[in-house]
């Protein structure tokens, strides 16, 4: 899968970052795109990309702020002319989405060619969307705010070709059989298939987070992920005034993928107070006293996994 | 006076062209900055101009397009940042602005630091803003959608020096009396002003036109104006297309100027159906056909009038 910022800014864009807004192409696992935010200019900075609206399924909204809405009616009303005509789109974000799409769109006059379904989440929610299992938990930010967890679909185990060779069964479309399912069978006999192949393998999971002072639901969300998306508004300073503003600091986001197992962090949503030397050198600061695996993101930039 | 074009497409942004936003300098009559629409990403081009924020005064909005509007939550939200704290702004527009930019705004949680006024346009407007006189003239585009005529302050006219030193006035600070005022007293005497200088000249004429096909109120708008900003949707091809969509055809645009005695007219709101090579040949051969002063506008085009 891929992950992909078009907005790595905090509150307000600068001229090098506009806010937030992340794809995440489903690949191999799907064709689909999602998009996570949907900052102010998400749509111009589409438009820089191959990605397209029209491969645009579901949009996760984590909160309410501008910086993470205000491009919505736009990605809505380009979609109708780029790809998306009649293909469904689900929008899944915090009370209050749906009032607000439906006042943009209504006051604005206008007509989408295509389904749209909208899904206020109240407490949390637990979706499973074309096997992708989806977590939302609330967050703490002093408005109603979400971060998801997504778990890509299950991939069969390796065949073990020795074991199915010694049985008789030579290479061919038998194997998928004994891929797919717990049994086959086999010149009238019936195998448990699982001795024939290594366990299922399990999709690497994301969790993109809203911004958020540090709680517990950051930590089910964060389990063991291969990959979270992370606000960075403070980056160095004072602590308290991060948590105050109901911000993490960079501590609390170290902590978090530390005691989590998280393997690589993206951190985003940086405050336009830091200059781009002040984030390559807090970066080699961080990193010359810490273990963990992260990144901090500028727009444009692609992680896989 | 000078005009800043920040969006020039019609309908999508492109990658060469955001959606519809201009700006009015009013110097050297004012220090304001007025704003004419406010598409998707209009705060994301003024991070590359000299205008801040904080000196807009005034919003016009022509229609309540997306187009024309989706940039105005993210403008009123970032005015807060960026100088325009406890500075009044005024937006004027049609029926439907008021409760799109409160649902917008309230959904978001956001409190505006400024005094925010909007006027809601039922048929017509007529105003004057800091001895600005503004028209608001309703257009013909399906919706309910006004052009603007401003004319700006008149400023008085050369004094005649000569007959003023024929009555023994040496020029000093009394010559100020004798440009502000109807009369003057010198020596004992009263006399008439206007017999020492010459006429007020008056402030020079902008016409702003939403999407519109032609109307009648067009030339009330349009009449004897400096410079006109008008949109050119269809620049070629055939016109009853162009107007069953509410749309101005180009011969309707040169009609129109030619027949109100415009000085110039900047066209805007072009069709993404147009290559820059498109443009440049049509402009071409519209000029070797036509004696009115026109041109067509890009991003960031400035024109001084």
């Amino acid at each position: 899968m891929e992950i992909i910022f078009f907005g790595t800014s905090a509150g307000l864009p600068t001229k090098e970052r506009h806010t937030q807004s992340i794809a995440l192409k489903l690949e191999p696992y799907a064709t689909d795109i999602w998009l996570f935010d949907v900052g102010e200019a998400t749509q111009h900075q589409i438009l820089h990309h191959s990605i397209k609206l029209g491969k645009v399924s579901h949009i996760f909204i984590t909160h309410m702020h501008g910086d993470h809405v205000y491009g919505l009616p736009g990605v809505l009303t380009s979609r109708s002319f780029q790809g998306g005509e009649g293909k469904p789109l689900t929008i899944i974000g915090p009370k209050g989405i749906k009032a607000y799409i439906e006042a943009s769109l209504t006051f604005t006059h206008v007509h989408l060619n295509y389904p749209l379904h909208i899904i206020e989440i109240d407490q949390q929610l637990d979706l499973t969307i074309d096997q992708f299992e989806v977590q939302a938990r609330m967050l703490n930010h002093g408005v109603p705010c979400f971060g998801y967890r997504i778990q890509a679909p299950s991939t069969p185990g390796t065949l073990d070709v020795a074991k199915l060779k010694a049985i008789g069964m030579e290479p061919g479309p038998q194997y998928q059989q004994v891929k797919k399912y717990d049994t086959f069978e086999f010149e009238g006999v019936t195998y448990d298939a699982h001795q024939f192949k290594a366990p299922d393998k399990l999709g690497p999971i994301v969790a993109v987070f809203g911004d958020t002072k540090p709680c517990d639901n950051e930590c089910i969300l964060a389990q063991n992920a291969d990959v979270i998306v992370h606000e960075a508004t403070y980056i160095e300073g004072d602590k308290q005034l991060a948590n105050d503003y109901h911000h993490s600091h960079i501590d609390d986001v170290l902590e978090l993928i530390t005691r989590n197992n998280v393997k690589h962090a993206l951190l985003t949503h940086l405050s336009n107070r830091y200059t781009k030397e002040d984030v390559k050198a807090i970066d080699q600061q961080l990193k010359a006293s810490h273990t963990a695996s992260f990144q901090f993101v500028h727009d444009f930039d692609a992680y896989q996994f």
